[in-house]
C-alpha cells in the first residue's frame, strides 16, 4: 500500500503499531517521495487473511495524518490483463514466412487436411490443445456466479496444464447454461480441440451434458469436478489402506454428499472393487427399494448399500472403515468417529471447511485426508488432469474411460514410495515432478489395452 | 529432400541434373551417412513452385541407384503440431503462486467480477483477446474446406494478430455451417473475447451472421474479408487517385464482382465520397428498376449506378476511371482498359489470379494495384485487420463503424509519404512496421469521436 504520511501528525512507528494490530506483517518499507512536511512509502504488508485488509485500512485511517493513496494485492496483480496468451511458435520474419503460415503458401496445407481430416492433428494445434469449458453455475464454492466470473478459475486452469503437461488449454466460458445449448455449442467448436475439460457445470446438468458430449464426439470428454476428484481420492485411499492395514474390497465404506463428485467417487471406488459402499445425503442413506426424484440417486441406490442400511450418517457409520466427504462444514463428529471400525480413515474432502477438522479428528483416525494445502495428505485435481490429458492427447484416445482413470489413481500412488508411506503422507505434492510422467505412461497403457487409443506409439515429438 | 544414392551406378552430376530439370535450384547438400557403396545426402531444394515437386521425384525415380528416403516440405514443416501455442504469463513457482492463481485465493478475483462484470476487461484475458471465427466455407480460393481444414489459415492469423498488434487470437472452426447456429455459437463462447474476427463465411450467410452479431453483442465484430479488404482497397485508391491527379468524389468507379467483398468495398466507397460507382457481376451492371433475389444486390443496385447504365462489363467500362476487381482469372481485358479514361487506375484483386496480369495491363494504366505479393502495390488485409483490433481493444469500443473503417484507410494511406507517392508505391508494405500504431490511432480516435469507445485513454499498459 502506499501511503501519505504528514511527518508532524504521525510517526513511521504509529503507522506499523496500526498494521499490526490489524492483522498485517510488514515485510517492506520503501520511501517514493520526500517533501518538506510529508513522505510517501510503499509499504508491502503480508497478511495472514485477505480479509483483515478492512481492518488495517480502518486503523490507518483513524489516524491523524496518514492518506491512502493505493492498495495493491499480489492476488489482483497476478490476474491483471489476465494470465495466459497465445504466441505464435515462430517469429514471421519475412515475406518468404508469410507466404508460408499464411496465403497463398497455407493453402496446401489446408488442401491436405481437406483430403484426409486425420491430418488435423499433425498440421494443426489440435493434437495439444484442449477446451476448458464452463458455463459459470458451480465455480469453486462460490455457486452460480456466471462465465465471466469464472473466467480467472480456467485461466488458471490452463496455466497448470501448460506448466505441468505442456499442454495448450483454452478458456471457453459460455453465457448459457441451457443444457442443449451447451452440447450444441461444444459440438460445434470442437474441430480445433483434441479435449474436452468440463469444469464447474452444476449437478445435475453435468452428468447429461458430460454423457452426451462423450457420445456425440470423437475426443476426450472429462468432466474434472466429477472424476478429476475421484482419480485422486482412489489414489489417496489405496495408500491409506495400506497404511492402515487393511485391504480396499474387504472395507465398508461410508460416503457422505451424492452429488456430482460423490457419485463419480463412488463409481471409481466400485470399479476399484470396493463392495460394501454406502451413500448418505441430508436424507440419510441412500436405500434400494425407495423412490428418489433424481435419476442418479435411483442408480446409486439400486447399485450400492449391499445390506440396505437404513438411518442418517450417525446411523449407518457404524463399524464403517472409510469416511468419504464431499459434503458441507462439520458433517462429522468425533462421536461419528468413535463408532467407527478399527484405524478408521477419514477423507473429509469439503471445501473450504471439511467434514470435520483435522485437529478434532486427529486422536481417533488413522489416516485423515483433506482438500486443504494447509494440512497433511491434500486430494487436489491438479494431481491428474494434467497427466490425464496429457497421455489421453499422446496416444490420441478416442475418449478417457474407467480402465484410464483406475491407472491413472494407481499411477498418482505409486509415486509414493512403499517405504515413504505413513499416515502423513499418502499422496505426492501437486509440485511433484514425478507424477504427470507417471499418470501419462499409465493413461497410455490402459488407453492402448482398452482399445480406445487411436495412435499407438504415443511418443510427444513423433509424427 | 534425402536421398541414398548407390556410388557405382549414379554421380551427384546426374541428380544436380535431374533436379534441374525439374524446375529445382539445389541451396544446399550435407552428406548425412557413407558407406563403401552408398551416400545419403540431405538436398535442400528451392522450388518455384511447389507442383513442380512431384516433377522432379519422377525424375530421380527415373535414375538407377538413387532411391528417396524423405521428402520434407518447409511449408509442411512450419505447420506441424500447429503454429501457435498458450502460455503462462508467469510461472507458478510454489504453493504460495497457486494459492493466488487458482483455489482459494482465485475466488476473491471471481467474486470482484461476478460483483461488477465490467472487471472481466481488467482481471481476465477479454480486453486483450480476439476469436478468429471461421466455418470452412469459403478459404482462401478453396471454397467449402469445413471446419478442420481451415485451422491452418486461422492459426496463420493468429500469428499475425499476436506479431503485429500484441492481441492474443485463438481459432475457433465451426463444425456446422448453419447460420442460425453459428449465431448462437458465437454468442455463447463470447463472454473471453474482447473482439470477434469473422474469417472464410461464404456469401450471403455471412451478412446475416456480421449483422446479426454486430447487434446482439457488445464487443466489436468484423468479418475482415469484407471490411478488412475494403479498407486497404481504400487505402491505395485514395494514394492512387493523387497519383493520377484524380478526385476521388469525381471519379466513375467500376466495380466488378458484386460478392460479400465487392458490397463492402462498394459501401466503403460511398462512404468515402463515391458517388457514380457502378457494380458489374456475370449478369451485367447492377441498375434500380431490376429484381434481384438476393437482398444484397438488390440494396445496391438501389444505391449505386446514378445514370442507370446497363450492359457487360465492357460497355460499362467505357469512360470509368477505377476499376475494382473482386471477381475472377482474367475478366478485364486491354480493350477494356482502352476505352476507360485518361489515367486509369486498375486494382485487379483475383487470387490467385487478377483479373488482368500488370504485364497485359501496364501499358495502358496508369496505376495498377494487385492481391498478389509478387508485384507492386499488393492490397493485403494484414495492413489492416491487427492495427483495427488493436485500437477497438485499446479503447473498448462497443463496436467497429464507418468512421473507424474509415479512418484506418487513411491510416493506412498515410503511411506511404506524399514525396515517396508514385505509380508502383501508393500501399506500405506488411512489414512496415509504422502501419499497426498509425491505424491504432486512428481507430481510437474515430471511436472515440463516434461515440463508441467505452474507454477514452486508451492506452494499453493503464487500467
Amino acid at each position: 500500500m502506499r501511503l501519505e504520511m504528514h511527518k508532524e501528525r504521525v510517526t513511521f512507528g504509529q503507522i506499523a503499531t496500526a498494521i499490526g494490530e490489524g492483522g498485517g506483517d510488514i515485510v517492506a518499507v520503501d520511501v517514493s517521495q520526500a517533501s518538506g512536511t510529508t513522505t510517501i512509502r510503499d509499504i508491502t504488508v503480508q497478511m495472514s487473511d485477505s480479509s483483515h485488509t478492512d481492518t488495517i485500512v480502518a486503523k490507518l485511517n483513524a489516524l491523524e495524518g496518514v492518506k491512502i493513496i493505493n492498495i495493491s494485492d499480489q492476488t489482483f496483480l497476478m490476474h491483471l490483463g489476465g494470465k495466459i496468451e497465445v504466441q505464435a511458435k515462430m517469429p514471421i520474419k519475412n515475406r518468404d514466412d508469410l507466404s508460408r503460415v499464411y496465403t497463398p503458401g497455407v493453402a496446401r496445407v489446408c488442401t491436405a487436411i481437406h483430403e484426409d481430416k486425420s491430418k488435423v492433428y499433425s498440421l494443426t494445434i489440435k493434437r495439444n490443445t484442449v477446451a476448458v469449458v464452463s458455463d459459470g453455475t458451480a465455480v469453486l464454492g462460490l455457486g452460480n456466479i456466471g462465465p465471466e466470473a469464472a473466467m480467472p478459475v480456467m485461466e488458471g486452469k490452463a496455466m497448470l496444464f501448460k506448466q505441468m503437461a505442456g499442454v495448450d488449454a483454452f478458456p471457453i466460458c459460455l453465457d448459457t447454461q441451457d443444457t442443449e445449448e451447451i452440447i450444441r455449442t461444444v459440438k460445434a467448436i470442437a474441430p480445433a480441440f483434441g479435449g474436452i475439460n468440463l469444469e464447474d457445470i452444476s449437478s445435475p446438468r453435468c452428468f447429461e451434458i458430460e454423457q452426451r458430449l462423450i457420445a456425440e464426439l470423437d475426443i476426450p470428454v472429462f468432466h474434472d469436478d466429477q472424476h478429476g476428484t475421484a482419480v485422486v481420492l482412489l489414489a489417496g485411499l489405496l495408500n491409506a489402506v495400506k497404511v492402515a492395514g487393511k485391504r480396499l474390497q474387504d472395507c465398508k465404506v461410508v460416503v457422505c454428499g451424492i452429488g456430482a463428485a460423490g457419485i463419480a467417487c463412488s463409481k471409481m471406488l466400485l470399479a476399484a472393487g470396493v463392495t460394501n459402499l454406502i451413500g448418505v445425503d441430508r436424507a440419510g442413506a441412500l436405500v434400494r427399494g425407495e423412490t428418489y426424484g433424481n435419476a442418479a440417486w435411483a442408480w446409486y441406490a439400486e447399485h450400492t448399500n449391499p445390506h440396505r442400511l437404513t438411518g442418517r450418517l450417525s446411523d449407518v457409520i457404524e463399524g464403517a472403515d472409510v469416511f468419504i466427504g464431499l459434503s458441507g462444514p462439520k458433517v462429522l463428529s468425533v462421536n461419528d468417529i468413535k463408532k467407527m471400525a478399527a484405524d478408521p480413515i477419514v477423507f473429509a474432502m469439503a471445501n473450504p471447511t471439511p467434514e470435520i477438522t483435522p485437529e478434532e479428528a486427529e486422536p481417533y483416525v488413522r489416516v485423515m485426508a483433506t482438500g486443504r494445502s494447509d494440512y497433511p495428505n491434500q486430494i487436489n485435481n491438479v494431481l491428474c488432469f494434467p497427466g490425464m490429458f496429457r497421455g489421453a492427447l499422446d496416444c490420441r484416445a478416442a475418449r478417457i474411460n474407467e480402465e484410464m482413470k483406475l491407472a491413472a489413481a494407481q499411477a498418482i500412488a505409486s509415486v509414493v514410495k512403499e517405504d515413504e508411506l505413513s499416515e502423513h503422507y499418502i499422496i505426492p505434492s501437486v509440485f511433484n515432478a514425478a507424477v504427470v510422467e507417471r499418470v501419462r505412461e499409465a493413461v497410455i497403457r490402459a488407453a492402448v489395452e482398452s482399445g480406445v487409443a487411436r495412435r499407438v506409439r504415443g511418443h510427444r515429438q513423433e509424427e
